[in-house]
């Protein structure tokens, strides 16, 4: 049984991850090459040559313009995946081209399609804009966790746990304390997770970055497209400042706080988290405090979630978790998840390792 | 085929190792989570919350009182592993439970009952009375094995290795040349296992402890109560002293050597050890000389079984060893232990990893 | 489907590795013990003690004359393998004897026989005269691989990989560039690969070794008798010089480059290689030279090994690899090394581990 669903999009990398040389990162258990071509765009193919299998990443594979030269034996390979010399002979294979990836940069992410690429389609990736937006200021990372992609998932979808996990940074008491409303979007694939809490202690993450103190309006409003990306919308405002009829809310200050949760193998992720605000987007030092600050959080999270992967590893088959309410809007994404699991295209076969 | 049988009491850690704070330790592939409750009692229950499976002995996870709030999502547990309170609602779901395993403090050891709870009975937990008996003195440790607790019990109980692989500790030529006596009590549920040397050479471990020296009486007489407690009776005099006929014996020294042999997991082994005296109680250098002496000899044995799993991991399916007189202690264990494999509960079911 | 074929000899260390004193190395996944005896010949027999399966090179196992005496209990084997005694017992049973591997020594290596005894004949072990040769001064080493014996193999058949994976040091554009031919004796079990560069970039490897400069005349003559036996014939000469009618060939400079692969288990290797010059045999700075530069060669294909081994692990079953014309020689030795497996004794029955 898979543990994530094919024919999808996942965040493989921050576009500022790559440049014009070789990077690899496993997305999926499939070891993908990228490249900034000098034309701009990126890239991403089979980080396996087709001759013996060699690392394209690996030197002295080696880029030569848009060209990647594999340090084995020559094998050389276009952007596009298309062998375009091999050693000692001028005729190429014709089954001699790397496995391409459909590829969209967007919202200071890079975009693989891991599935079947004739049904990818660049619309439908999920955006979040607030990342590149002129209004926000944001300051991001990627945490690599030694746990399986699903673990996130249920930890990002219940915040009850910021109360435990992370009291101090960002959990308060009124977090687990206050309920939650869950709705399902099935036409759309979105998980909506909402928790108002209208008389809240103001966690040290926003007294320092917003100046309030106090009791103060916080709300929570999560938004889950399956599988990749989770936004959870945070409102802080004054005790009773709503936003306005139109929809404007200058009394309240908003952090977009992105997710992008990829998986590497069936057992460890790739954990992209960034944090966008509508306020001090020119001081630094609010950027650096929250930078440190998320960053402190995410680890607090890769600790638990490798040590729930461990207790997985060594407990008995067929072991039940007890769920309550504050579950709800986790076991609804695992549905969600479950059915685009049976819905995707099969992996090209199951690993040996 | 499991390595080790269920219904059993374990001895899981020294009473003294256990305070008032969270501490964990796998036993039979169970990860346990202890704590000495403010009445001064020892509790032992399942280490894993049973909403989300997180580590309770894992911080944040914290004892506050006597209750183990779990550090993930605030689940908390009194010390009988019944759930008082749970994150966002009153209503505290019937199954949320932790397993309780029966304990016993007993001769300075925390025994568990692994298996089916009815079937505990805390006055069959066997005893080693010397090491909290006012009449002896008592050094003990507790060395990790990387090998099956099967190995340890062949080690124990075939002496004859002490001549090869404790030379100048504890080995002399005498215990590998001189035969020995089996008797097995199937009632009882004990192998005895006896070798008297009545004239030996007396190897370092003795002559620096009881300050004799050249030849004398060495008597060794196993007691071995599977699966866990062993005893060696170590009798130790001048040549030719016997006890009286009332069964007093005050011309010998008497070193009561009791090892507690509990499986961690299938493949590794908590390696309990104690030395108890009936001579020189107060004399600290003795104590000193004899927890070092002995300590060496366990790490002696653990490099040995450590070795001897790795050949198990390497050889071939269905490898036959051979047996020969010396093993007839350790084959009679066997098949008490094969017995009682047989007679246990079964495991809560394969573990996954 | 086993990766090497057994009923064969192998090389299992140079004879300068084996003095008397016990040492050991796992050859096609069974652990052998070795010594020299004091009449000067190696002996090699199972490493593990029949009795409890202690490892014999592991103290305090040690050799009294010509006799290993087991660490644990004291079982004591002859050189061939006999058990001579036994504790706390005069009779020795039938059954006690280590398995005893026909050994030869030769041409500096060690060599075992793996699979039926019976089937062994010491005549027909490969020969690699050069390496003990008065005309010839050798280097030589053993970097052991963490990848598949049939990698090692691929690799050595197929030498364009010089062009690309070692650049610089043996490695130029011509090596890649000019066609093979391959031949293959089947009764002789021998594969030829050829490729003569009779214009050709002379590389650092050779230039500093040999004092040519510039253009040469660079002959490369492959003999791989599978499975553990590889030799590169290579001639080096000024432009236009060749071999006189009669075979001899005063005016080029020759060097055997010699491997001897030996599978260690089913996924590591032991990579011998040595170099021999028919040239400045007396110059050490030669030999450091040599011994420098194709260790560091060795080593740039360990690395692309080792990778090439983790690729295999993480991939989909039944991935196919793409051949093109300069895998002629490796295609041709995968079948004959097929056929050996097919032909050879089953190995004692799959490993655990």
């Amino acid at each position: 049984m898979p543990t994530f669903p094919r024919d999808q999009w996942y965040v493989a990398a921050y576009g500022r991850e790559i440049g014009h040389e070789l990077f690899s990162r496993t997305v999926c258990n499939e070891s993908i090459l990228f490249w900034r071509t000098q034309a701009g765009s990126v890239t991403a193919v089979s980080n396996r040559c087709v001759h013996r299998r060699f690392p394209l990443s690996q030197p002295p594979s080696a880029l030569v313009d848009d060209q990647v030269v594999c340090g084995y034996h020559g094998f050389t390979y276009a952007a596009d995946g298309r062998c375009t010399a091999v050693p000692g002979q001028t005729r190429i294979p014709r089954a001699a081209r790397l496995t391409s990836y459909p590829v969209v940069e967007q919202d200071s992410f890079v975009w693989v399609w891991i599935g079947d690429p004739a049904k990818a389609d660049p619309a439908r990736v999920p955006r979040a804009p607030w990342l590149e937006s002129p209004g926000y200021a944001t300051v991001s990372g990627m945490e690599p966790l030694r746990a399986r992609f699903g673990l996130l998932v249920d930890n990002l979808l219940d915040l009850s746990h910021e109360t435990y996990l992370h009291g101090g940074y960002i959990g308060t008491p009124e977090v687990a304390a206050t309920p939650i409303t869950t709705e399902v979007d099935e036409d759309a694939g979105i998980v909506y997770v909402s928790r108002h809490m209208d008389d809240a202690e103001c966690p040290p993450f926003y007294s320092k970055s917003t100046g309030l103190n106090g009791r103060i309006m916080r709300w929570q409003d999560i938004e889950y497209m399956p599988p990749c990306l989770y936004t959870l919308h945070s409102r802080i405002a004054p005790l009773g400042v709503l936003p306005h009829d139109d929809g404007t809310d200058p009394g309240a200050f908003h952090v977009e706080v992105v997710y992008a949760m990829t998986p590497e193998t069936d057992t460890s992720t790739h954990n992209f988290w960034a944090v966008a605000r509508d306020f001090a987007q020119e001081d630094q030092s609010v950027s650096d405090f929250l930078a440190e600050q998320n960053r402190t959080v995410v680890l607090q999270d890769v600790a638990a979630l490798n040590a729930l992967e461990k207790s997985i590893a060594a407990e008995p088959e067929g072991y039940q978790e007890l769920s309550i309410n504050i579950d709800t809007g986790g076991l609804a994404a695992r549905r969600m998840l479950a059915k685009l699991i049976e819905r995707g295209s099969a992996a090209p076969s199951a690993a040996k390792g």
